[in-house]
């Protein structure tokens, strides 16, 4: 690509952006100047970037529970402190503990190989599998859905592991769609199976890549049926599996898993607190989840989120803002198996009695930002839609009615406005919950426009609200 | 992120699916099934990801001119031949020839330093730069415009190595818009430098990325000056460099650059036709180009570009579409470096007096697609926006009026219809004319997306045109 095109392109992102303000006059040019200021300082000045590299390599994934996520709890203080919060401190949260033990044993052999040629798929176990007591051989029935398992019932299915080869829907083009498809399977699959005699139950990873990350997620058992161990294989190694079944459909698979369940404890989630200068009695709170899935880093699922968030404290700071509400960055614990962080904080601020304004979450990737998915009145609403004129010049075009975040959406009552950071989701599901979801896949700056959409938006609720 | 937001997207996509096409009465439901097919097909039978990695692995990258220029024809026609164009033929373009000779060095030394202690900074040879008979060695000026340049003068640039250290404007948050404003610098800075008596030219490569990646492109000497070395340094060379020269203004700069122009030889646009069945009298082109500059391997500029035009025609047939106008599937040779290729082209037609009805280039990368950019008169611009509708549930909501592309934008006439793919701007000068632009960096399912869109809005222009 050369010059011509994109002498034209700057002439008219300059025309856009004189119309746009222009047609906004219910907003004044000072906040078109604070929104401008914020995009300024976090594309020049962001540390988000470096914290997220500190995050992933440091301490690395961080399972709730685990000592890792220790490590992150103290890192997420730390950081916190260090960017001038009026008051830091940690929220007790019980959480489950869940560990996977050593890496998962899987082989499968073909029924008439006598030389023991063993094939070793790619695969993890389900975070929350049972382990298995010893190792599980058996042969393997595939399955399309939920409905053909039920069909088959248990003559074909007792004895045998269930293999769920169902890959994602890419006709829909938001790619969480395709995802929301895909999760009854990973979270009920396995009880399923169980129900018809199932000694082990396989899906095929929750992704629409085509290559060797297996990716877990957690698993739902149905606690008046058998809990049978139950593991992901990856995209490739699902389609190897079926058309080895093609060629052989007794082969003989070996499942040996070692996770285990243990006793809850306690955790935190990090709160920072910014003191209001108007109504301080009125909170605002921003935060994605600070623990991630014990396989890759943890980085689009959700240290972006996490490093974003503290962006938005470090640069409404930064450019001299003064906030009227209290503003809190929270950092949940243990958003991916049990929302334990998410429901905590709910509890305790209803027990405290605390007025929300507006909560704000980041749980979709660190990817260009497109807007913001938003739970609210239509009232609410409607004054959002007079600010979409100062955050459209920004590539800020989307302003979905729908799911917020999971950590937030326990705050959930009459008066609040729940928002989620909306991003493209073309390559979320390539590494999310798997080893490829590293600091490496994140892109600097496609990171930075996300936290800067997050602390504009933040500026206009705090200076705004919803009255 | 887990499930609760994702079901909710899925059931509001389904309703916004379902609301857009209520709303848009003008198309008709087979158009809407056409973008459907065409969508399914590319998504889950596309070759584009494959054709991507052969011409990246084993063609390479491929400034025109050189021998693997040759091989990317090659290739191109025996892909075009293979996937059943009614034609395929070659069409002769004079292009230039430039190597880079063997590998440029470059390094600086302390004017203090008497251990001998070289700094060696990444660099590469601008496009069209001319060597250095030997070594220069040079103090450096360091200048932030051109402006400074010609206020400075000849007096204190005469002698030396003018280094224009101006990194992109990181607010402008279409990414091409920054790009044209840094490439005046490259394009003319070597020769504005010269005009003052410099010896070579350095200047901080056109990227947004803060790494260790050259980014060359071409220069444009003026004639009638000396022509002087001219080369790209990466950003964090350019920060270094900078910062070595505010500890020693004086350090000396040596540079040997071993490339060097050769007589202009054949190439050749390759093209295949596909034959209208009502209006075989009218064309309509697609296409990108398939030279690249020549370190990297040309993945996002413009192999994208090349594999995705070439899925517009395999998924048309694939569905069972028959054309009405003649389609023309172009390769053009040589956009980096003179646009030879477009030129070429449009004179051809010309001559043989082929009447076009639009023409359509991909030529931002391979990433998720966002629209049209589209140069056409108000009554067909009214036209494309009824097709609005059929395009938006697939993520096209941006139509620009602006820069279609740089190799169609010759065939410019009162008639024509010319668009060019818009895509998300954020990574692509993070690999555009470097080491990094390579095949990796290319997410299959965005490059996808892109030729989806392409042959969508190639059976809506092809069925309904704009009279």
């Amino acid at each position: 690509m050369v010059l011509l095109c994109f002498k034209e392109m700057k002439k008219l992102a300059f025309i856009l952006v004189l119309l746009t303000a222009l047609k906004s006059k219910g907003q004044s040019s000072a906040d078109s100047a604070m929104v401008a200021a914020v995009y300024n300082h976090v594309l020049t000045q962001s540390e988000a970037y470096e914290d997220l590299r500190f995050l992933c390599k440091k301490v690395g994934h961080r399972l709730a529970g685990s000592e890792s996520a220790d490590q992150a709890i103290l890192w997420g203080e730390r950081t916190l402190k260090k960017i001038g919060a009026d008051k830091v401190f940690l929220m007790p949260v019980e959480v489950p503990q869940w560990r996977r033990g050593k890496a998962e044993e899987a082989s499968y052999r073909y029924r008439t190989d006598n030389m023991g040629l063993e094939c070793f798929p790619s695969l993890v176990a389900l975070g929350g599998s049972v382990g298995s007591t010893s190792a599980i051989e058996a042969q393997i029935i595939e399955v399309k859905s939920l409905e053909e398992l039920a069909q088959l019932g248990r003559e074909k299915i007792a004895g045998k592991i269930v293999f769920f080869n169902k890959g994602l829907d890419p006709m829909l083009i938001n790619t969480g769609a395709a995802y929301g498809g895909g999760y009854p399977i990973r979270g009920k699959g396995p009880s399923e199976a169980a129900k018809y005699g199932a000694v082990a139950c396989l899906i095929r990873s929750l992704t629409l890549a085509d290559d060797d990350y297996a990716h877990t997620g957690g698993t739902q058992y149905d606690e008046n049926l058998p809990k049978i161990p139950a593991a992901a294989l990856s995209a490739k190694a699902s389609r190897e599996l079926s058309s080895a079944l093609k060629l052989d459909s007794l082969l003989k698979f070996r499942l040996h898993l070692h996770c285990q369940a243990m006793e809850r404890r306690t955790q935190y989630n990090v709160i920072a607190e910014w003191r209001g200068s108007e109504h301080p009695e009125t909170y605002i709170t921003i935060g994605g989840h600070l623990d991630s899935w014990d396989i890759g880093e943890g980085a689009h699922d959700d240290g972006a989120g996490i490093v974003q968030s503290i962006q938005v404290l470090r640069t409404l700071k930064a450019i001299g803002y003064q906030p009227k509400c209290t503003i809190r960055i929270v950092l949940f614990i243990n958003e991916e198996f049990g929302n334990d962080g998410g429901e905590t904080y709910a509890k305790v601020c209803k027990k405290e009695g605390l007025v929300h304004r507006a909560a704000l979450e980041s749980d979709g990737g660190g990817f260009t930002p497109r807007g913001f998915m938003n739970e609210m009145s239509d009232a609410q609403f409607e004054r959002l839609m007079t600010w979409k004129p100062l955050l459209e010049p920004y590539g800020l075009h989307l302003f979905r009615r729908g799911g917020s975040g999971v950590d937030i959406r326990p705050l959930q009552d009459n008066k609040i406005a729940l928002f989620g950071l909306s991003v493209d989701t073309q390559r979320y599901f390539d590494y999310h919950h798997s080893g490829n979801d590293v600091f490496e896949q994140v892109n600097k700056r496609e990171l930075e426009l996300g936290a800067a959409a997050m602390a504009s938006l933040i500026y206009l609720v705090d200076m705004y609200g919803f009255e």
